[in-house]
């Protein structure tokens, strides 16, 4: 088999076989096929499209070219969460909770990272204390104690992966659906996960800013999931705007003890009640998505949930007692409102620059050798749909530092669009995608 | 500017500008840019195209990256012939006489490089004596005395179209009209050409086996000219069998020397006449093809080019009585006809296995190592309409070498196809391109 053949038979428009998928692809991570023919692939991909059926050999061919964590000791269906990405978005450490609360087993794998604010990890190591660093039968013996555990990715997962996406980064190959869905998946699966709920983040604050394109690309995931065998659902959700109103990492974290308690954000709540009770009937504890609502909503009126999270926070070691006592969590030296410069109605928050003006404060990493100051960040006061009158704050700045502080500001107001009319939210929940076909709300 | 938005661009179908395609012609030679974004943006211009515009200007970026060769102290324009590739094509040892006997000047340079036959340099070479290697002053100087001297390649000619054409061709990214035509036409251009004819060669032998592609190449090729500023033809001819009867080094000198009596194969002499004919108009000799074709005619009956190529291959160090007396010319050990298995009409004989029987005899070169034995070949006694019965001779093989001469038998015989219906040869000269469009004959 030659390299030159394949992309010769891609570029005229014809289908890979699976042999020729594992080959460039293990031929690749070897460093035996050079960046030059695998590029020139990436782009006859690029035009010629790969169909469900590649698409799912090439996820399976790069999970199968490194490690492969091994779940099989965790009781129950290992359901694993991802999402897309977005601003503002603490999900993880409220979902983690809950679903572990109603009986199904979270054994998350995460990750660190760059971003506008840390990963679950760097949040939870708000916790003194916290760590990550366990063997991996320490990690399973903990999932089937407390049914939730979070561990570092150490593992060598996915290195075609790795190897491809930083290739297509440069060669302009990134937006194929198939290549888009096909590393995703492929990082999950690696990872262990036995059934997979996606949240496929749609707008401004994005990667996919085009509803129908989110739709698409949830699709293309859960096709993957159907065709190797992992069940898979997808939810495309709105990110127009940050998600609940702390971005920043202790001020999530008090975000979600918050939501824990019944007293989160709407949208916050809405969001982990909808990925959870589509993980509850993949783990098979619900016999649908409205049975597995109310349990869900149980964990939080019971306070089992935030039970749960002191109970998997405390065998890792960190101080639980922050649980209770918030107020424990560091502030920084300066706390600062924005004020709105006009009035009207919220019609847009650029949550990416929302992400910036976090990421300019110290929340977020912006090289691999930054260091998170986990106290700073921002909490929004008025998201879209709200009224603001002059002078009326439209967030809260944490800071400890006056020239990024005011950095941050500018960026802040600028990432607010203002206007007369009366706006009306939107819809946070956009639809769901299973193997059955989409369902737009 | 970055390469990352150039291959971005043209793969969303945009054109490039002339700054843009400098760059990155330019920082692809000297290494600044890498192979994979390269062979990406070939991938991308394979699938989106280059419009006239951006094709002429990949053409001159070619040129331009390496040396162009100062032919300004020949006086006259200086015309230049290009062949796309055939077997058996002793054209240049023909013309080039003749067209310096009619008085426009011929400033050959001329390879080695590898094929079923040696180049014009190796078949020059048969002569006793005969060398390429001058200064550019001497060449200069030959020329304008003799009207015609063969130089060899040394300058560094379009390193660019030598290291994308590598790349090309182990990324399946080699037939895209404008990339196959800005390489042809870059060599030409840097090697002093003011003026070109294109013999383009279309069938069963050539690399464009339809022909409409090759009157869209000839056109594309016409067209960068006429860009650029070169006056350019392109003629189409026919390559479904081989040309002339020799295939073979000192068999195709031998040829020549027939040719330039008046006494050579029909269609060799037929090419030599009309691809001249343009040289001479494009010259400033002729006012039209038919005009310039009585002055070629001309100097075969005279004899003054068979003249001209005693006279050039004298001043250039070679034994040029062997012009007269071509029985001086080494024949090789063994010379046995090849016998015809059936009864009929020769409907085809596949031009690239001759040159692939020739190339087993030792004719041409593998390897750049391989050494040529200019005394073997082909030559054939049958062509396309040709009628022959079983055990009659369809040609002559002149070899070295028993066993390669059995190897070399059985692909001629291979590579006839003999029918029972009668069978009309082939029109030789399919048709003329200029910058007035195409005529079709």
């Amino acid at each position: 088999m030659r390299m030159y053949d394949l992309i010769m038979k891609k570029r005229n428009g014809s289908e890979l076989t699976t042999e020729e998928i594992n080959f460039f692809v293990d031929g690749y991570t070897k460093g035996e096929i050079p960046d030059y023919q695998v590029s020139a692939m990436m782009m006859a991909i690029y035009f010629q499209k790969m169909n469900k059926r590649e698409t799912a050999d090439l996820t399976m061919a790069m999970v199968n070219s490194g490690e492969i964590i091994d779940l099989s000791g965790i009781n129950g269906v290992k359901v694993d969460k991802h999402s897309t990405g977005g601003v503002g978005d603490t999900t993880t450490l409220i979902l983690g909770p809950m679903v572990a609360a109603a009986g199904v087993p979270v054994a998350k794998m995460s990750g660190r990272g760059l971003g506008h604010t840390g990963g679950t990890i760097d949040k939870l190591e708000s916790f003194p204390g916290f760590t990550v660093d366990m063997p991996i039968e320490k990690f399973v013996e903990n999932v089937n104690k407390d049914k939730i555990a979070v561990g570092g990715q150490t593992a060598n997962l996915a290195p075609a992966d790795k190897k491809l996406y930083a290739l297509r980064d440069v060669t302009a190959t990134v937006d194929n659906l198939s290549l888009i869905a096909s590393s995703i998946m492929s990082k999950k699966i690696a990872s262990g996960a036995e059934a997979i709920v996606l949240d496929v983040k749609t707008g401004s604050g994005a990667f996919m800013k085009e509803e129908d394109a989110s739709f698409e690309l949830a699709k293309e995931m859960v096709d993957i999931g159907t065709n190797v065998k992992r069940n898979t659902v997808g939810v495309v959700t709105d990110m127009d705007q940050p998600l609940g109103y702390a971005v920043g990492n202790i001020l999530e974290v008090k975000e979600a003890i918050d939501t824990l308690m019944g007293k989160g954000p709407e949208d916050l709540t809405e969001l982990c009640l909808t990925l959870g009770s589509h993980m509850l009937v993949l783990g098979g504890k619900a016999k649908d998505p409205k049975e597995a609502r109310a349990m869900l909503e149980e964990t939080i009126t019971s306070k089992t949930a935030l039970g749960k999270l002191k109970e998997f926070v405390g065998a890792q070691g960190g101080d639980s007692s922050y649980v209770d006592n918030p107020e424990k969590f560091e502030t920084p030296k300066i706390v600062e409102e924005v004020l709105a410069k006009e009035s009207g109605y919220v019609k847009g928050i650029k949550a990416d620059d929302v992400g910036r003006a976090a990421l300019v404060l110290g929340a977020g990493r912006e090289t691999k050798e930054s260091i998170i100051d986990l106290s700073v960040g921002i909490m929004l006061k008025k998201k879209i749909g709200d009224y603001v009158k002059t002078g009326e704050a439209i967030a809260t700045i944490y800071a400890n530092d006056l020239q990024k502080k005011e950095v941050s500001e500018k960026i802040l107001l600028d990432s607010y669009t203002i206007v007369e009319e009366k706006i009306l939210p939107n819809k946070l929940i956009k639809g769901i995608v299973t193997k059955n076909g989409i369902e737009k709300y």
